[in-house]
């Protein structure tokens, strides 16, 4: 166990993930931003890299601000969405996207040239249309009619399939989760034997969208001077670990305490340190 | 390619999968009374070996008579959800059985010393009673509310779950598909890293059940006196080819003929026979 | 916990498994003749389940008299190796069986009409008169050498392709395991994209040929007659479960006494009884 | 189909995969040398990406060298190897390294402050001591000795495992494949429970890898400007997608001509353009 406050010392840059480090299901966690105001002090940079693309990072940010976070702004907010988004700037251009989320989470689709499309919306008149299919959210359509309508999508046209949130499930309470929008795409992988592009932790792409991002801001930063901070073994650590990022594992969210070293060695991910807590 | 006729002349017993062979989308397969017309005359039998467990022996014997086919009788069905019952009966007993599917799929699990849930109505007072969890059919439940809960009930019980129907998706029309209650599945068992156990085609205990179930009726039979056939590699002709049957593949369903011999190169799934159609 | 003795007072037959069960890398497990001295007393019938295709039952059980354990006889022996020799019998009936094994394992393939061909033996010349593959064991080949042929031989001739022992691993000592013939077959299958056909626990079809087995002997039994016991839950717990038997699970093989209560709610796999051992 | 070169004229920076574009099993593709005589001529720079952690850039270059082919020099060279080696300086740093691969593949894991071992070695002396494993070619060990090695190894301690070649198999003659490192490690991935981490296309880090390797050379560089060339959808043409770069599909390799559309619809994965050859 390591002391969060020292080990903080050691780096300029801190990657947090955001679900089970700064807030829970329940809201922000009691006393984090004792530790924004403390790297706000020392000059120490700080991001959120989040798998959750059902907002804009505008949105994020004020959900933050609005339970009393100030310190987290859109700025410092690198979301999966925004992988989804320069992949249809640089690879599908034009046409028509079809998407599975709300109305939010379609931000990180709307694009000069592209026309967006709910995909409850496609029928026979526009299916032939349609230029790319993305997973956003788990909510904002009827599961029955969406995923069947994604499935006869992908077995018809052959256009990239695009998944902004690997995640499988989320925590709702204390003992439920809730099926995430990555949950519903491996059903749709298996029926359909398509692979959805995967943007989001463990994969590496976000990390290196993250790292282009911060490099004007932090002239002559290697990967040395970055700290990522997680609860998640397979998605935060075992992905800055990948990119060459120290890690952090924290026992604040999706791993208990009493588990998180069984869990370690079933799974041989292993952060670089191990602390009880983000909050200072 | 081998005549339909000519074959049933070397089988005492014919195994039938439904859909595909004697009904697709539109209804049944035109001119297929026929072919039990002339079963009968010959003094053949007949079974339909189905991992339709949305509705009892009589329904479904019913839906085939409603449409003019009068030789399908109840006793003449075997399907995946009697293999549900059987287990239920040996090895669940008592309890309460929370099922996702129709009202006319719980048939399967109506028992005397079973009581029985629609998941949907799951909550935090009979949770702790549920013993066992059975998926019967994709219809008659909210998918949203009804997979979460599943996943939530798997998560915090330690109980059999059952999927009566391992079909990941049925054919919609000549181009769509539906997902089907074993794809449902397969997401569950992802999410919670639980096995269902499955029951029907190709897993050998539906074949042995209705191989149990023919003997007092053809004392002396032995299995090179049956004939399965079957329009799906993976189930009908996988499953009949491991069981020790002739399997005759007919092209009236899921695969086109144009690609049968890619697909059982792809596969390495081989029917003894290849033929057109079922009907005479 | 349930005590082993007056568990078995309840059954007329029991299914055993035997490693983990009976034997274990170091030999015999020490009293286990006693279990075998009480049954015959009893005059309570007993069988071995065995996914072991490496020997004969002749010579599996010459191996127990061996060690000093009589009880043990052929006809007490049920191993997955029979039935892909019943298969073979059925579907395949003529031409070359090429095969992954010892040359004791081979036994489970000699048929009239069969030539047998040790895989590693596969040239230009022969390759086109292959009519089947069988997976037996782990020994007796040189592993780059005939996993590579058995690759090349599935992509090039669409034959059955069985696996005899679905195992992945056994035991090798207390703390190391070794790769089996199951294990290197999963890789076969990823990179072909075939699947082989598996007998063994946890299918049912070996508990079906071990039920028609003992039938003549014990006319009138039933399914609640028969206890399964075994050391493994996804093997000899499973299957037994899934056939409608009642199962013990005993501690003296690969699950850890410490361990299985939490391999039970991670895997959702119940014993019906747990017990230390099947000593007497 | 597009004009191979009429499609370079656009691009500044050609990415290329080496097996089935450069190269096949019978040596060089015969006139691919006038394809970088132009490039040179038009002061277009090329690169090679290639999952090949066999032999260092130097050894690869040699190769190419020694069969004729001058323009690729060890700088031109960017191997998946390299990652592995990146990986270690930055999350390793000390101790013994051991690794399945020949002597030559062993360059990758050379560093200051690392011993190297080959896994043949391990015994119960050296065990602990091992601080990764890192798999970097199918040759250089008896399989069954290195794997079960491989396997305990991983059983036995909580270290990072690295696959520096992802791929399966890789061709060996007009029709036979052979099972490459990252095959192996598919099984070894089962039997454990483990996860590798793995470098090499698709994934992006190796893009990623070749992006920031060629900026200094090249600035004001967008991804725009450069096109990845390659033979196999699932690992150059999915990876350069998703990274964002153009892809030219070349039909020399892997895929045959008459399947690729085929093949493109079933996965799914569209390169931006298909050129029948990389030969001007």
């Amino acid at each position: 166990m390591t002391d969060f406050k020292s080990l903080l010392e050691g780096y300029k840059v801190i990657f947090f993930d955001a679900y089970g480090v700064i807030k829970n299901y329940k809201g922000l966690i009691p006393g984090i931003e004792k530790t924004f105001d403390w790297l706000n002090e020392q000059q120490k940079s700080y991001y959120i890299i989040t798998n959750d693309a059902s907002r804009s990072p505008d949105l994020l940010a004020a959900s933050y601000n609005k339970n009393g976070l100030l310190h987290i702004t859109p700025d410092k907010i690198i979301s999966s969405g925004m992988l989804a988004k320069e992949f249809l700037d640089l690879k599908v251009k034009k046409g028509l996207v079809a998407y599975l989320g709300t109305e939010d989470s379609a931000h990180y689709i709307e694009h000069p040239g592209l026309d967006t499309l709910p995909l409850q919306q496609m029928n026979e008149d526009n299916i032939n249309d349609i230029t790319a299919l993305v997973l956003l959210d788990d909510e904002g359509f009827d599961w029955m009619d969406g995923l069947n309508k994604a499935v006869n999508l992908l077995r018809r046209r052959t256009i990239p399939a695009i998944i902004a949130n690997p995640d499988g499930a989320y925590p709702m309470s204390k003992r439920d989760v809730g099926i995430a929008i990555g949950g519903l795409a491996y059903m749709i992988e298996k029926i359909t034997g398509r692979k959805f592009i995967r943007f989001g932790k463990p994969d590496s792409q976000i990390f290196m969208f993250a790292w282009e991002y911060i490099l004007p801001f932090h002239p002559g930063i290697t990967k040395r001077d970055i700290l990522m901070v997680g609860d998640t073994l397979h998605t935060d650590i075992l992905g800055g670990n990948k990119f060459g990022l120290d890690t952090a594992l924290v026992l604040t969210g999706n791993l208990l305490p009493e588990d998180h070293e069984t869990r370690i060695m079933a799974t041989g991910i292993s952060p670089t340190f191990i602390c009880e807590t983000a909050v200072l």
